[in-house]
């Protein structure tokens, strides 16, 4: 097995050995947020038929000729229809038809008058003024052609995608699919937040940051419990994980330490290991196996090192999963705003909060001690200062690659 | 009732008559982008104790005082302990007791040794070093001090939020509620986007538009279906919509066409009526009531304009229920991309697409057809630029106020 490997070679093990899941083809009102897989095409005219855009008298315009605003014309009104509704009669010398808005333009008709600027009486509306064909009329295919391109593949459906769909009646959309992501929590030190925390014992926070984070990233969390530090025990929990999630995700019992037992349950299960301990600083004791074609990867029991770990090595695989690979942790150079007086043996990630000043990105290190147990530090972060391996400490000022998150 | 008010007026109303929702308590896997109603302090140190950071063997500093690499001092290994569990002994002068990461420093001991610097025979760590108190300690309150101040009220809890909030025992928080916002969809023209379009109907796709939209503003969206334009069917579902939702909005049936009739089954119910028409543009028809403390908020029935005034007038209702009232519509100023060719009498909205080139904002026309029927224009929009009344056309490079959504 590969150990202590390069941070890119790890990404590129991943990605060789990502699943490819199916697409779904996903009801219009469930798919929100999810990302066609699919180029889509109008299967009909928007609007369907030649309508009116408002309330009023549906008319030949070759009758108005003769209208101004001393002499009227008068029609005769021979129908009147609602939106929802198509005419009976059509529409000939000297006649008209009352519609309502979005009522489909009546055969005959070429051109629609607003009820306000009429007269109506006895049967009869009189209008006053001269109309050209087509006038006030909203045609068919004005807004979508049928045939016409709509969305292309990879496009985020957010409202005004999933609304304009609606509009050309697109009942089911194929997506990328959203990932099952199994969280088994391993470590006699863990207890629930639902239980009371005894000596020795902390709160299984791994948990809540992975489900969210996960959710975040469009997928589906399952919190497959706490599991303790026995090889048995984690055995069968690993096996009913993975036949329950397309990639299962572990955090503890990665280290050096003679409880650290997840690599001896993958090997046991004969499992394909891929490599173990990635040279980065925080989250290097990370263990990635592949059994069934699916990806088991270990992160670190540490909280603040598991999450930094994952958001490099697993949130690119989820991006791919899920059709978001062009949205996924885009890189900036910023100013550091303050010195960081540690040397970088291996490369570093740190905390940060980029924001700009003008054109200018400028990134503050979240909190001084960003030690292994300080998960407070990713509060109010939104990226990741990427130190070079063998960097000496860094000056206010000076020029940083920053990851966003 | 107040017919066709300024768009101010008729914010300034509908926030008087905003609902106030109680908070709710939720437990924490569930509070994922839910916006805290209340400041969160610390019940507990994290970690909860003095613990290891790494592998190896607790002892007394003291005890190393003539260590070096030549001459090593041997201790007595009187125990060794995990992750989870604390010593049953306590470290003495000549003692140590191994431990792994995560471990409890056991009573008596102040430093730990990494295992890797040691050798260990017959029972003794020989260690080769001299040692400072309290050094490779991870201390009690490092990461959070029990008392401290967390996280303060309208904060959104994402991943790293409820990371922490976990890794402190939080099992339950109050958030801003998530409002129950019924859309009741009517209009004798509409057809559900699982039916087959006939003549003189077009799909339901305000429904679509208004869902996800609601989705994005953290609510609940509840489909009430489609209603046809008759008094006593519109009484009954409006009457049934208020009783499942917090805010009821309607679509169709605001306008002053023959079947407009929302205005009078509202009047006959007995609401409050609040406003008809706003002077904008498009949107101008919505109708706004009010019943049993509840808003019912009447949408026009063209979809593009329903969306608008949705945007102007009920997103900011919406960002005041669920905690975001300081994220919502925030306005920048941006130079026009385009010339715009139209005057506008009355306040107008166009879509647009906001990107800036360096420090500058630049707003593009989304599409130059923005008639009321043109629902495709919505796609690639980020914001709408707001014309005040009585405009004359807008050339390219003017500076226009556009509201980000």
């Amino acid at each position: 097995m590969l150990e202590f490997i390069d941070l890119e070679e790890a990404k590129a093990i991943l990605k060789t050995n990502t699943p490819s899941l199916p697409k779904e083809e996903v009801s219009l009102i469930d798919c929100h947020q999810r990302v066609l897989a699919e180029d889509i095409f109008s299967e009909i005219n928007q609007p369907p038929f030649n309508r009116s855009p408002l309330d009023g008298y549906a008319f030949r315009a070759e009758d108005s000729i003769l209208a101004n605003k001393d002499n009227g014309v008068r029609l005769k009104v021979i129908e009147e229809i609602y939106a929802g509704f198509c005419a009976n009669k059509e529409v000939t010398e000297g006649t008209a038809i009352r519609l309502m808005t979005g009522a489909p333009i009546p055969k005959g008709a070429n051109c629609v008058i607003k009820q306000e600027d009429t007269v109506f009486k006895d049967g009869f509306v009189e209008i006053f003024s001269k109309f050209s064909p087509w006038q006030n009329i909203c045609f068919q295919g004005e807004d979508i052609k049928k045939g016409q391109p709509i969305l292309e593949k990879d496009t985020v459906l957010n409202s005004n995608e999933i609304g304009v769909l609606a509009s050309i009646g697109c009942k089911n959309v194929s997506v990328y699919p959203k990932p099952k992501v199994g969280i088994l929590s391993t470590g006699d030190e863990l207890v629930s937040i639902e239980e009371q925390l005894s000596p020795g014992k902390i709160y299984n926070s791994s948990l809540y940051c992975l489900c969210s984070r996960l959710k975040e990233l469009h997928c589906n969390p399952i919190d497959m419990g706490i599991a303790g530090d026995d090889i048995d025990t984690l055995t069968e929990r690993i096996k009913c994980g993975l036949s329950k999630s397309d990639i299962l995700i572990t955090t503890g019992g990665v280290s050096v330490g003679k409880k650290d037992l997840i690599k001896d349950v993958m090997k046991n299960l004969g499992a394909d290991l891929l490599f173990w301990k990635v040279a980065i600083k925080p989250g290097s004791p990370i263990f990635c196996s592949c059994l069934n074609n699916k990806l088991i990867i270990s992160l670190s029991g540490n909280p603040a090192a598991a999450i930094t770990t994952f958001e490099i090595l697993v949130h690119p695989i989820l991006a791919e999963i899920t059709g978001r690979r062009n949205f996924a942790l885009h890189k900036v150079n910023a100013l550091l705003k303050q010195d960081f007086n540690k040397k970088s043996k291996v490369r570093r990630f740190i905390r940060g909060t980029l924001s700009y000043s003008g054109d200018t990105a400028i990134v503050d290190i979240t909190k001084s001690n960003q030690g292994n147990g300080i998960l407070s530090s990713s509060l109010n972060s939104n990226c990741l200062i990427d130190i070079p391996p063998n960097s000496s400490p860094l000056s206010k000022g000076q020029v940083v690659q920053v990851v966003l998150i």
